[in-house]
């Protein structure tokens, strides 16, 4: 499926400036607004995930974007369509583990219904008050980048469960259950003062910062060793890959000014330019959106 | 599946103020929000609806419930699930259908994704200033039953569509492209002092007045000449049932008292008791909860 020519399509007849971001922030709500779906055997399969794992990451994907804006998690909203023999203990544990990723959001409605896999669409809500709203689209030269993480262990852990392994260490649970980056979130949104960019990194870090790169017509320069990971992750051949390109951590990547880094991990700074420029010791990559796309995991494609 | 035990699960579990109703409705954010999917060969079938009639349809079922909230439609977020071989113009017309139920609402989202069959999901908002807002334990005794407009077209539609006759009539066309009940659902809620219940009759019209006199301890007692219907309608052998338990004309019910009647049907009285009483000329029947699920429609059977 051709998913970019089909939002591109969706965007043109839509013609909405609310389309863009992942959340739509509705200013005279006070509210922020995002929906995302997961397939069974596209986005995650039974195999792997436990009910408790599925329902959780569902509700966290949708959290994380909500944290993205800066808002403030609020109401919650699950429509789920299941196979006809599941077991009413499935719903159980699914909610269960929905309700741990809620971050304070409570789940208010949805509905449930028949069909051969497992359809979960999640809505999500943040409130505004006293947060400044983010937008991808306003990065701006001299802001520093700072992550609020470590990167690649999802993909990583991705990699494990594929490869057979499904016990639970920090790799494959980064995979099946990604932490809230609520702290984080909630600082910066409270505090700052000017326009800032503020992504997830659910398609990847470096998805998100070549996103922020061109939405905010700038370029961001990133010193490859700032970045933190588990160093672990070294065991895996494509370490590097995994930290660049590996998406699920759902950490967050954000471009603040110089008094809103806070103790956060500043990985590098915004200038002017077009696309991302990763700086290892012994050289300099520059990075254009269609690098990106030729880069990302066939995890990613099968997505799409 | 066993949608209601599910259902229950989920109320037990959540143990939220806000399950009940179709719509949540959210007193802090001044909105009511409700999520519904639809599901291919579960909801709807590529054989007998196209791409404009299906977005158009996914809007409406939802569009239909903030109506029956009384609130405002406002914001719309829509997850599109779709298999491969999908067109683009599938997309194009699907949205156009979209927009045309969406009753003033704008669409600010959602995603869109792959999977085997078609699978959409749709959040609705509605703003609840000025509004009194329904819910479907409000029920007075005293007060009348008015509905907003004919019943038993859209299962009778659906009948024609089951036999092969696609050809776009006033039957198929109330299955197919339901139309809004706006100005009832805002005449109500914007001129209502009292608590009052309305609901819309996704499930049918005995299914309605079910859940208000469940959900509000009551006897709703309604005279059956009184209910609207097309004439046409009695060519239909089971019309009776048609327009009694047919579901999916997304039409409103509402009790009101006398000075809301305004110029709409009145069907009706709320009187004390449990259950829903159906007066004809020659015998009154008094209605139970079970009695109403051994009369659902396959249809119905087939969507839980």
């Amino acid at each position: 499926m051709k998913e970019k020519d089909f939002i591109n399509t969706i965007k043109k007849l839509l013609n909405s400036k609310y389309i863009g971001d992942d959340c739509a922030y509705l200013k005279d709500l006070g509210i922020v607004i995002t929906q995302d779906s997961l397939v069974e055997d596209v986005h995650f399969s039974r195999e792997f995930a436990s009910a408790y794992q599925i329902g959780y990451k569902a509700v966290m994907v949708n959290i994380s974007d909500v944290l993205a804006s800066g808002a403030e998690p609020a109401y919650l909203t699950i429509s789920l369509s299941l196979p006809n023999e599941i077991e009413n203990n499935f719903i159980k544990d699914f909610y269960k583990g929905a309700q741990a990723a809620s971050n304070g959001a409570e789940i208010v409605g949805g509905d449930i219904t028949g069909a051969e896999k497992i359809y979960i669409s999640v809505t999500a809500i943040g409130k505004t008050t006293g947060r400044k709203i983010s937008s991808r689209s306003q990065a701006k030269i001299g802001q520093k980048i700072i992550v609020s993480d470590i990167h690649g262990s999802s993909a990583a852990g991705l990699q494990k469960l594929l490869s057979g392994k499904k016990t639970l260490d920090k790799f494959t649970r980064a995979h099946l259950l990604p932490t809230s980056q609520i702290e984080f979130s909630q600082k910066i949104a409270q505090n700052i003062k000017e326009d800032y960019a503020m992504m997830d990194t659910s398609d990847g870090l470096m998805d998100a910062l070549m996103q922020i790169a061109n939405s905010s017509n700038v370029l961001l320069s990133i010193d490859f060793e700032k970045i933190p990971y588990d160093n672990e992750i070294k065991q895996f051949e494509n370490w590097e890959d995994l930290i660049l390109y590996g998406g699920e951590d759902y950490k967050l990547v954000a471009t603040v000014p110089d008094e809103c880094t806070y103790d956060f991990t500043v990985i590098g700074e915004v200038k002017s330019g077009r696309g991302v420029e990763i700086n290892y010791s012994d050289k300099q990559i520059l990075y254009t959106q269609k690098d990106i796309e030729n880069k990302l995991y066939n995890h990613f494609k099968e997505k799409s």
